[in-house]
């Protein structure tokens, strides 16, 4: 055991296949702890028995090493597999294992057991679909083309820096929404209009806002001491852009203390856009 | 009851912020039935007593249409809310409430009961890790610069369209991993040895292959009889690309039956690189 009054404990994400499921829940458990120090491990396509074996023991070290018994997160579809490590001597706790009985039995059906359905490729429309909002977000990012919002699901729009480009990156991917953004400029705030290339497409809008002080700082890391960053010139242009959003009556979230994710998904709520993906 | 022999099924996922836990998980268990209809039904932000009773009613809703149980996977940290869920005519499961019990006794504390723990902003440092990532990927797309390989990662090498761009994009987005890719181009292909650009950096190149008729497809769609989509050209860059990887000691993966996901993992798995998030 460590001298420290809370010993660290080795968290494992385990999955025969990206690991992804056993991370996303994993975590959101473990954020309910405060104070502990967790290590981080994750090992996926941990898919034969020679790779079960040597997980359980990595598994074991961490607990002599920590002096405290390991969290092990795991989605395992292989019984034998999942039997080999639920021998480690981790606090192991295998999601599929926990509830696949159970909806068997809601179902009256005996599930597949086969790895990858989720995170693998499956049906090749979803792929594409997918790729083609990746594209998509791609081309028509920063306001670099304008011709083609027709085929817009949302627009987004907002000052420059305030989080567009990151936002449509992840609706494009996790939900293959097609997503252009455009950058309201210094030119275009001389009114609360909204700029020409917009105006046919008002229902598709939709604004991100920042706090000005927030503007500021992620400007100045980008170009330090430039009219650009200077705090008057960031608090001046959300002014105006807000004052756009009120008056062409475009919905708004701000960035400011929302992630990617939280952002993307307020978005979808309030605008009612319907995701593409599943 | 409807005719079909297999009753549709609604599945809800709810969470009192943006879904996301409750849907991985979800979808990955119930992509081991298969047969059943499912109708997807995602309801984030259900962080109040009031939108709690308007989601039951909604689930009772989808018992009476499909005339069979809807499923219900939820991630909600408030017991009240959570107690209103409850009494839901779905078969309710709560991923939190399931597993905080045995981590609270395991771990000898109090879980925070705080909502938006992980997909929230959090730390600042991992929300400009990210960002940077992202703007990172974008930069050094397709090429796009070559005098900046010293800060990247890993660089992505493949022939157009084996999916560099969406797979870069990911591995910043999902881990903070700064990823350019390079497209092998024709020129570039009347040898087998590197670009010239790359070969100061080819201990960070990463390979990516494709079938040839999968990529003569993809091309196709893109530039319908065009040279570029021609299956010979396609077959050719394939096997010259590949005979570079061999030649050159680079590590490299098909995207054929991947997908981005499972490309990024293994990606990682291989290299040994490390995610920058957490």
């Amino acid at each position: 055991m460590k001298d420290s009054s809370v010993a660290q404990r080795t968290v494992f994400f385990i999955s025969d296949r990206t690991g992804i499921t056993a991370e996303t829940l994993g975590l959101s458990l473990i954020s309910q702890f405060e104070g502990i120090p967790f290590i981080h491990v994750t090992l996926p396509f941990v898919d034969s028995a020679e790779k079960a074996r040597e997980t359980t023991q990595r598994i074991n070290q961490a607990y002599q090493q920590d002096g405290a018994q390991p969290l092990v997160f795991a989605t395992i579809v292989d019984p034998e597999i999942r039997s080999l490590l639920e021998k480690c001597d981790g606090f192991y706790i295998d999601f599929f294992k926990t509830f696949i009985p159970g909806l068997e039995n809601e179902l009256k059906m005996a599930s597949a057991n086969v790895m990858g359905r989720i995170h693998g490729v499956g049906d090749s429309n979803v792929y594409n679909t997918r790729i083609e909002a990746v594209n998509y977000a791609l081309n028509y990012d920063d306001g670099a083309r304008t011709n083609g919002y027709d085929t817009a699901d949302v627009i987004l729009v907002g000052v420059s820096r305030c989080g567009k480009t990151p936002t449509s990156l992840y609706l494009a991917m996790q939900f293959g929404i097609r997503a252009a953004n455009y950058p309201i400029t210094e030119e275009d705030l001389h009114s609360t209009q909204l700029p020409k290339a917009l105006r046919p497409y008002q229902h598709k809008l939709f604004g991100l806002t920042i706090d000005p002080k927030r503007l500021h700082a992620i400007r100045s890391s980008r170009r330090p001491n430039s009219q650009y960053a200077q705090l008057a010139q960031c608090e001046n242009e959300v002014k105006t852009v807000e004052a756009m959003f009120h008056q062409e009556n475009i919905p708004y979230l701000s960035s400011t203390n929302l992630s990617i994710e939280e952002l993307a998904t307020k978005l979808m709520v309030i605008s009612g856009i319907e995701r593409r993906l599943r």
